[in-house]
C-alpha cells in the first residue's frame, strides 16, 4: 500500500470510529493533549478565513459543578477531566449560517483528534438552551455566543461504545447528474 | 513512535496541510474516490444523530456550466471535475443552529479526506446568494437548503497553494479556569 493510501486508510478509521464518549476516568488531560485538541481546532477552514471560533477552556471543579446545573447531563459535564466551551464571536461574523458551519468544522477537527489521542470526548448541545447563563458564568462579554462544550477525559473503561448508525448513501444522494 | 503516536502526526498533517485548490485538470476524479469522500461525510456526528446533510452530485458539464453562472466563482464550478452540492434537510431538523454545525463537521469530514487522497478540492460558499435557483436548477424540492457547494478535482499542477494563516491560540483562548 502507497504512504498516501495509508494516510487515507487511517483517516476513514479514525472518522468512522469516533464516538461519543460520556464517561471519564478521575486522570486529569495533560495540557499538551489539549493544546494537540485546540491547535486541530485553530485549522479549521472558514469564510474569508474569519475565523469565528472562541475557546473556554474549563477545570476547575467548582465550575464545573456550576455549569453541569445548567444542562440535563450534569453527570458528563462534572466528571469531565476539562471542557472546551466553543463560542461564535459576533464581532468577527461574516455570515452567520457560514460561521456556523466553520465552527462545526472546528469541532469535528476536535473531536478526531481527541479520539486519535485515545482520549473520549463528547458534544454536548443542549447545554445550549442556557447559552446566557454560562456566558454570565464564565464572565464573557456577550459577543461570545456559546455553540457547543465538548467534554473531555480519559475513558473510564475499556467497553467498546455502543455501535451507531448512519443513514446509507443511497439514502443522502438526492440528486446524480 | 507509537501507532497511535504516529496517527495523530498524520491526522495532525492532514489537518494543517489541507488547503483550498481551486485550479483542476481536466482528469475525471474515479467514482471509488467520491465515494470514499462521501463516506466521510456520512460519517459526521450529528445532535440526536439526525444527520440532516444531503449530497446533489454533478459531473455534467452542462448543469456544471448553467450553475457556474450563478456565482462570481463561475471558473471554478465549470473546471471541476465533479461537484458535491451540500443541502440540509429540513424536514429532519432538530435544532437549526446544531444541524447546521453538524453540516459543517460532515463538509470538514469531506474536505480531510479530498486532501488524503490528493485531491483538490474548495469549500464554496458564495453561490448560497441564488441557493434557491440553484435548487430550481437540480429540480428539488425547497425543504432542501443549500449550505454549500465542493468543488472536487485532481490539481492542476504541483505548485504549492498559498499559506494560510490563522490566529495564534492565545487569541481564540478567551478564558481559562
Amino acid at each position: 500500500m502507497t504512504e498516501l493510501g495509508k494516510q487515507l486508510n487511517q483517516l476513514q478509521q479514525t472518522i468512522r470510529e469516533r464516538r461519543s464518549l460520556r464517561r471519564f476516568s478521575a486522570r486529569p488531560v495533560p495540557d499538551e493533549m489539549l493544546d494537540s485538541i485546540l491547535e486541530a481546532g485553530r485549522w479549521a477552514p472558514s469564510g474569508l478565513n474569519n475565523q469565528p471560533w472562541r475557546f473556554a477552556l474549563i477545570r476547575d471543579p467548582e465550575l464545573r459543578h456550576r455549569m453541569a446545573a445548567l444542562t440535563r447531563y450534569r453527570k458528563i459535564i462534572a466528571g469531565a477531566s476539562v471542557l472546551i466551551a466553543v463560542f461564535l464571536d459576533n464581532d468577527s461574523l461574516y455570515h452567520r449560517e457560514k460561521d456556523i458551519q466553520g465552527i462545526g468544522a472546528c469541532l469535528q477537527n476536535m473531536l478526531l483528534t481527541a479520539h486519535s489521542l485515545d482520549l473520549g470526548a463528547v458534544w454536548l448541545g443542549e447545554i445550549l438552551k442556557n447559552a446566557p447563563a454560562v456566558g454570565r458564568l464564565l464572565e464573557l462579554p456577550p459577543r461570545y455566543e456559546l455553540m457547543a462544550v465538548v467534554a473531555v477525559g480519559f475513558p473510564l473503561d475499556d467497553r467498546e461504545p455502543d455501535p451507531v448508525d448512519r443513514k446509507p448513501l443511497a439514502e443522502l444522494i438526492i440528486c446524480r447528474r
